[in-house]
């Protein structure tokens, strides 16, 4: 089963980046993890610090892909253009922060991207996206 | 490992209520299913329409349950009362929508609760809680 | 006919609390001329100051009731747990103030439910109540 | 007993105007309907698209008339020169919306009419107009 | 002289709960150590989590206590039901906050209770309690 | 000098609505005695509860006469037509409201024409007016 | 093909009116002009500054005119009667406004009108209504 | 007749300050004109840049005066003390603006003591002085 | 010990000042009063209509007085100065409000001192500073 | 003539997209239909899903394009750097939406390009660019 | 040159108020600093608690220095009057605010100073004032 | 020392872009002006109209300049991504606007990335960066 997960900006910067809120692991190091453990599964992994090449990712796998979870970073915020993206393709999106927005800044309480996932994980650290591929995994069952 | 599951009002109704929102599916048949497939975890339960006794039962399991997954129904748009009873005990909360929240009403994008659970799960379906489950059993490795 | 007339907090004072808004007539009093009055239809009456108790009651009667008569008093304005539960059910649910709320102060002038019943009478005293009652009469020839 | 029923803008159109919304019953056969069932009423009625020949009419029938049933319209929801002539006469009015304003867009949430009302009938349909009819009957007992 | 101290959801956890905001003295030790001090006079004391029973423990007592001191925790914060309470009896509420509630989350800033209460002491920890009886003390004199 | 005054909704009731606001004197009995006062100016004077009857009369008045008063009552306070059209025309408006709109309720605090107007009178009663009269013919020596 | 082109409150002042923003041609020459250009057309006219003459006509030429070109000048800012005008005829709206209401005042960008016609030009100067004529021939073809 | 006028921040600079907002004439050279053209009334003068300064003054002179004439340059927006003030003494006092308020920034739209004045002139230029004066005078007969 | 009372705007005139509001009282002779009492106490009192020698006074008590009683008047509801001095000094401050600001005008409702103060009373009169007085003493013991 | 029509975000995917919104047209080929129509004019075309990108291309043109046709997709509600760009160049730019923005989510009322463009068009569907063509051409004679 | 520096309230307690926030260094030493640094310019020093003082000051001051380098503390986020006297004045001023304002508390973020201020430097630390020195001795070159 | 001067949207067209706002002076020749006065420092340059790569290029120099001088244009005003990536990286960061901010559009007096830096410098024009680079150097001595 083909899984996309997209990561918006500064997710680059994990685990060196305010690791008393995002935790201590890079990103690479889990998804290493994440795909030994989800050997089966064909688990793409994109990155990118511009709103542009993340809606392009997302036209471009949004219908094939059996699920896509994306963390839009601080986009999730403000980005209709990427909102508008995740409506205008196929594939089912599951939106996950890593830290819990609601406990954060007042301007991280609106996401302009969760009315348009199927769903949305917040605050479950790294173990999030899992989550996600879980609730993908079975869902498509 | 001890695990709550409490369920706040009209989710009695769960099977019966808007099919269309919250799904065709009872909520003890979900629990039948989810208990016989985590055999080895003790999974509690609790539903109330009552803020109070919801309360209670949160003072009364939150010192010594491994973690509690909460789904205060249209109490998480207002409560601070259960707010402050989750902050006021020592078990993670996880938070837990069926449908997504972010999707439908404007109150309801407001959740009181949110900044005091460890994380929250929203328009997962009951599927939300099984996740919420599987994350409190992994955190507690 | 049957057809449940439910008050919310504080209107069993109904006669004593601040007569000069809610007029000097006990419920009961009101209650027994009215069902004299309307001699051949059920006319059931529950009151509590407990939201939880109105929310299980509606569940108990909005499945086999011909209509309820609801007046939430002050939980009018912020239960949306008992909003949800008007939703939940069956029975046409119609909304009474005996004050017009509109003339009050302005946190009486969101009223959570309304949008939920099927109609909403303000202002017009106990008198409200059987309007409420002849519309649900009529409604069901 | 001389009552007035007080129509304003589009609701001529009643019966054509989004049957859906308003029901297809136009309004002048239900005003016959009405007159022949309360024959020994003096029921007067007016409608007008125009703010002014309201304010007009009101000004007109309200030192005489035992009470008025208004429906505003869409002028509920910002004229308050319609407000102001409710406060400058002496007949009690009622204030009747066939749909309940409180389930439509939000601009229909506020009424700025229904403060000066001595009540507000919403959603009972073409109803809540004999409601408004039969709680001015009473009172005048 | 009979003083009521009321105490609303949470407080039943004072010593346990947050000690670093409400301290760390039980309520019970508290006022084991107030009756002793003030042996004259006649306090009674109740706790709830329900917002129903702190309204109908008002409703009994509200018509004989000399004063009522109440601190209704974060029901304070939108319990119109409980400020309608107030409203409803004879006794004079005065409203008493252990924490500044001025110097924490925006959402304690709102006290729907403090406009119906006589007075309002806010910050002076338990000693709150002991202002609230000495004012009600003075005042019947 | 060619002077107009033109007074919007419900100021034909002057001395009969709300004498406790607006006072016991009715508006002709005022004009004749300010006329006689100023029997050198030329007063006409204009009375509509219309709203486009008011704009007609600013466009036929507003390129010839020295000034304008305008109290055009409740439509202050939503009428941008009237607004627009006191931008539109030539002579100077003076805007008087003859109670202090400012120590009433809050909708009246906002006067969309008040922007457009050389100036304007609040609170001084019917002497408003001749205050505005005394403005214009100074300001035209 | 019968279009009806109908202006609001000030617009038989345009050409005398606010030069700088209206542009310096009365209507009546730019739309005889207009009827030569789109001889084959049938172009009527309306201007008012009364809402309820606009309501009246829009009912009258509603049900047949092809397509309604609708300059309601302030009017479009606050007369939700206007609005409900528009949602009760059958023939489309095309929203027009000289001025680019967007680069204005704060006021001017809210258009209650808007949501209820088939599309809004903003801006385009007079141009605006021949762009709505020509969209509406080209639609009907 | 003792009337006193009082000028608050920055209008010592009147004449000086911003000219096309406030006029070239300096208040010396105004209040000397006015006061040789009423020279059987007593008018005292009072400027201060400080609000203490503005609140002494008030209550020295606010229970013998017959009338206080009250510019309070931009503490007008912001001085709750001086409303306070206002409301403390007797003497009524009449709130005047050299520019239109209402014409100009955002914030010069609150007035916080208007609704303690007695009335409120704005935007007649200096000229506004004199008509609360002649209000004052022709009151007092 | 050292106990000043601080009074601000408007409260020399306690007593003359709105009797209804704040009693008819002066504070001189409820100071009198105080002092008898609490004579072992050194009590200060400082009372000015400007906001800078309030300032001034509190830098100057604010490093050696055991705890400072303030009542800044209007002061409260706007003055950030005042409110920055309270953190900048190292004497407990407990602000006093003679009325209960929470059931005055909305503007009262914001206290922007209160989070700088240790604690807050409201509503209890003049007894007000007596029960501030009594918990400074206390917790000095 | 040199024209520029810009798109923006996810218009890309327009006949793919959201058909009941957006319509079942592809863009290139309403594109290719127009340049026949159009065929004397020099009609070029730039789509990207990059705010960057947008930018540079308007800096581009926009010294040397008679006229550019901007549909920003939803950048239109928060890009206020293309907003920027907008005022920074030379050429004329109107604004373009298929849809009928004002009658959809409440974030799409919001256009922060219009008040820097000519004027703005919205609702008319694929022949809103049309429209825009020949006012500028129209414009340019 | 003559520049003039101006402080507000509290900032006579630098070095001993919050030292976290503001520096453990006295103004007093920093100005004896400065001074020596640029010797050839004549620094004034003014500081004051009291709006009306700092008001004064700069009408002193404001029409013969070279430029004023203001920071008004807290008055920064309120008083209108000190606006109204920097746009009274003809010397540009620099406002500074030690601290960054905009990461502390809401208010805050609001200076009513700055739209008439020549510049603004905010978070630069007493460094602010230096560079505020220099970018005014430079301009005057 | 390595200085970093990075400017966002339409800075690339200083000079050219409405010249009365922004000055007429291009950034590169500013530039080339300030690296020969501050010849010892090393000091880059970098300028996009993408958010993506202004923060690509933050994250390569942040972790190595002595200090970042930061003029993002208009995305200030809503890049909570730009604002994140100013918080992951260790350089400080000064903000740097040409203009008054706080005297333009009102979108413009909310920046978004403030609160992220060490501190901001608005309004001084082209010397802004300037003030930021000394302040970068004395601070690094």
């Amino acid at each position: 089963m083909k899984i996309c997960i997209v990561n918006g900006p500064n997710l680059n910067l994990l685990g060196t980046r305010e690791p008393d809120v995002y935790g201590p692991t890079s990103f690479s190091h889990y998804l290493d993890d994440l795909r030994e453990r989800y050997a089966n599964q064909e688990i793409s992994y994109f990155q990118s610090n511009h709103e542009g090449e993340l809606i392009d990712h997302l036209h471009e796998m949004g219908f094939s892909a059996h699920g896509i979870i994306l963390n839009a970073g601080a986009l999730s915020h403000y980005s209709y253009s990427l909102a508008d993206a995740i409506s205008a393709i196929k594939s089912p999106v599951i939106g996950v922060h890593i830290s819990n927005i609601y406990a954060r800044e007042t301007f991280r309480h609106t996401d302009v991207l969760s009315s348009r996932c199927a769903g949305v994980i917040s605050g479950l650290g790294l173990q999030g996206y899992e989550m996600a591929l879980q609730f993908l995994l079975q869902r498509s069952v």
